[in-house]
């Protein structure tokens, strides 16, 4: 099993979340690449603490959009999409090398990583992005049009499934705005965690039980609870004999 | 003998200069990489078509200044300015290797051009963030900073004399503020350039003749009458029997 | 009859349209306020030279997309937009102030003023910045949700319809892919210009006549040839006896 | 006696110091503007706050630099930079005003506040910027270039001391890079605030006494630590029976 979480979303004399704390937790991570976050003196520094530590560098690409965090859909035409991509993942890629690595995959950011699940072009356009840079596999959700169009382009889909989620019985995520949009309490999460990864089963918010194969768990860190929460999961899997390796 | 030109300086919606006339002369061609200008979009195309044409792809490296266009001095610490320019070498990295070739040298552009001069600090974070991607020759004033910190980090320092800027007695460029800032006419630009190229001399504003080795040549594109000095220019040294080639 | 057209959509070292030949042409300006172009020395610019001529100042506020010139839709939380649009407002006033007159009207640009003829929650959001700022008349198309929401808030709606547009025959505007789009030659546009000012009716792509009743006429000056239809359509007015004046 | 900080210093998702506390503390808000933080829904709250607190509201402009938090030095032309001054307050104001108030003076930040101590040409760029706008009182340090040429265009230049930074024996700051820029202990810059306001005198570095005049203290924020020492210089001022009010 992999454990993949967003790093170096901060810029300039602005920090999110505890990038240390997390890298000592995840496989794999999804670093900013300057677009929603993530300036050049960031990407260095996470960079070479990622790779020191084996954890692998994913690009985190998203739409052009500091000021709302990537969190907005924005209605960029395929072609130029692919583009940011591309120059996204070329400008990571350089701090990788330069920490003696490359980058290893890539996931989309915030709304981008939602509009993909549905917009076909958007979704080929990502993948238009990765297949111009390399032959690169790609972070996503199942059923999503993302991984459809990166499998027909004969890209790696990786799957994922979060920790801390609340899902429905159709396997989609509970939208933030309901109070079931997260698990509360470390147990819950964890106890999902660890089914997650043994039996490739969760528990839904009716009860139902649904078969999910994810190849990652996708942990977040942006609050010390949520910091707290992954640690906690990174020991159950260990304590439950999972092995944990970046999927990349 | 190398022609140098600045391309792919529009950004979004905004153009400058005429990216395909210049392509058909210059032999090295100085790719804005996002921060003074340069949209992924535009870099795609002036990558791919540099490529066709077998120009070489240079990245100009910049101040994050959209606003100033890059020519305000910004005191950039020495640590950032590096990672900013890795992360621009990075970025047009991504669309020289998908039209086919690589990034082939570095260029600061505008006020960091200016500053790397006498600037130890900042021309020394240059070449730090160039030799952070790789054994790439950086292209500058003669007798700058820049050029000299080059060869001490053991990258390949490469000359440029310009062929349409006035140049006082002791080799330095007459201000921009001064009116003989700029050659005045056709004729005395290909005098200049053919002069440059055989004979490794140029006359500076008060007569005086210097002796000057430069290994590329710089032409300017922004203009109309630029352009048709730039072709003029090209079509003089191809008369003289000049080869004209990349010097990367 | 009011003769609209953007203006300052330059931005640092760009330019985009010719500000001084439609500013002898129309009787607003929709001055761009520096989210989707528009930098402040620009904004002083256009200001002066409008403020001498008697035309009113209008805000042409936009989505925060330098990169895309606020022609993609960005799906802004109401509030945010609201805010943005407040901010956009008085920064301009205080250029106008400068020049000794005030922002007189607001006018959406490029993809917010799409968005707003359908989007309840943006068109609202639009309206609440203007209210926070004054009580200012909103520029917008005929039977959009934006007049109606500034109506029902208690400011002035003003229609507009454009010159040199395809209309289709329920009375909206033929898209930009369309080969219908823009009504092509000087006699097309002048012809529509002074039918609708002088009895509000224009000709549908379909043949069919519309009664189409505008305040202001949208005129286009980012081509040498909108430039060159714009002061057609002024001259035929004027010789129409059509009274010129800005709305506000 | 007057008490300033530094608000709104966030941008988006990131935020920096406790806002809050600080309006609970001081009796004048210097406040971000959007160039090198504060973007338009948290320049609204602050104001809001602000306002109903009693709190005046200071223009807290900027070079522009997001991504270095103004704290870089930037060579911009005069011309621009009173432009830039200007779109700024203009900003501002539009939520000072739907807060019921107005910017009622201006304070540079970080790189400019340092350059215009010296710098003549930026200094008078950004009283003119502030007369363009109005006849607001500007806040510097005693004997700066800014003050002179505030007070010789005919604005009320404003005087501040800093609690808790050391002073060398000349009266300029301690630099940041020593170990003794900063005072040491909440009793150390509660002592300095009290013998500040009660007779114009502090402590320089070297135990020497300086004659301070001082309309204006100026506290920090954007630690922990900060705050405490905020309140705890508040408590004792209005304890010693000084009077706090807004200078403006």
């Amino acid at each position: 099993m992999d454990l993949n979480a967003d790093l170096g979303e901060g810029f300039g004399i602005w920090r999110l979340g505890d990038d240390d704390a997390l890298l000592s937790v995840v496989t794999s991570a999804n670093v900013a690449c300057g677009f929603h976050a993530g300036d050049p003196s960031t990407m260095r520094a996470v960079c070479a603490s990622a790779a020191a530590r084996g954890v692998a560098i994913g690009a985190q690409v998203s739409y052009r959009d500091l000021a709302g965090f990537g969190r907005r859909f924005v209605d960029v035409a395929p072609a130029e999409l692919a583009d940011e991509v591309l120059y996204q993942i070329g400008a990571l890629d350089a701090f990788a090398r330069a920490a003696g690595t490359r980058v290893a995959y890539v996931k989309p950011h915030g709304a981008l990583y939602n509009a993909v699940v549905h917009h076909e072009a958007q979704a080929h356009a990502v993948v238009d992005g990765v297949r111009a840079f390399g032959e690169l596999p790609v972070l996503g959700l199942p059923g999503s049009a993302l991984l459809a169009a990166a499998k027909e382009a004969g890209l790696r889909p990786v799957t994922e499934a979060f920790a801390d989620r609340g899902y429905t019985p159709d396997g989609t995520l509970v939208p933030r705005s309901s109070p079931d949009a997260l698990l509360s309490g470390t147990d819950a999460v964890v106890e999902r965690a660890v089914r997650l990864a043994a039996k490739g089963e969760l528990v839904a918010v009716d009860g139902s039980v649904l078969s999910v194969r994810a190849e990652s768990l996708c942990l977040h860190g942006d609050t010390p609870g949520a910091v707290q929460h992954a640690r906690a999961v990174r020991a159950a899997l260990e304590d439950a004999g999972v092995t944990l390796d970046p999927f990349a």
